[in-house]
């Protein structure tokens, strides 16, 4: 009985991983669009107030299980994900 | 106009980081059930043989733009903070 739950918990969890997926990827997609706008108006990729007003909104809605230091980590893994790939794009354009 | 555009991706990015810590957070309550149950019977919280399955399963289906090993590395890190909230709930129960 326990083991046909224990299957049926990691099915969601294998759920919710691809769900993550998509999210993590299309939240990429946004912030190269973003990128490009920046880049044809000469902005500065890497906006330390724009950064933080993210953190800023994620803390606020953070309801556990997972501390604001442990959600804030994982996050800024992500935030950093972002800007290397840009940095890759960006390279990309050079070489062309 | 492009600074209307510049609004409308951040507010889309900020809604992405919201369903994400909400997704993230979900798939922590799942893992804290399936390690209550783990613990029920005696098995151990790290199954790499599990991770290695759920590993294929992304890595088959991410269509990028983040690459595997970025993705891969990005996951690992949830990973690690899911088993991480367990061993703080175990040792919880041990000073109880």
């Amino acid at each position: 009985m326990s083991n046909q739950e224990l299957e049926e918990l990691r099915a969601k969890v294998d759920e919710i991983n691809l769900q993550l997926l998509h999210l993590i990827n299309k939240r990429a997609e946004i912030i190269q669009e973003i990128g490009n706008i920046k880049t044809k108006q000469g902005m500065p990729r890497f906006d330390p107030i724009r950064e933080r007003e993210m953190i800023d909104k994620i803390r606020a809605n953070n309801n556990g299980p997972f501390d604001d230091n442990t959600i804030l980590h994982l996050f800024k893994q992500i935030f950093k994900a972002s800007l290397d790939l840009q940095e890759v794009d960006n390279n990309k354009k050079l070489l062309v």
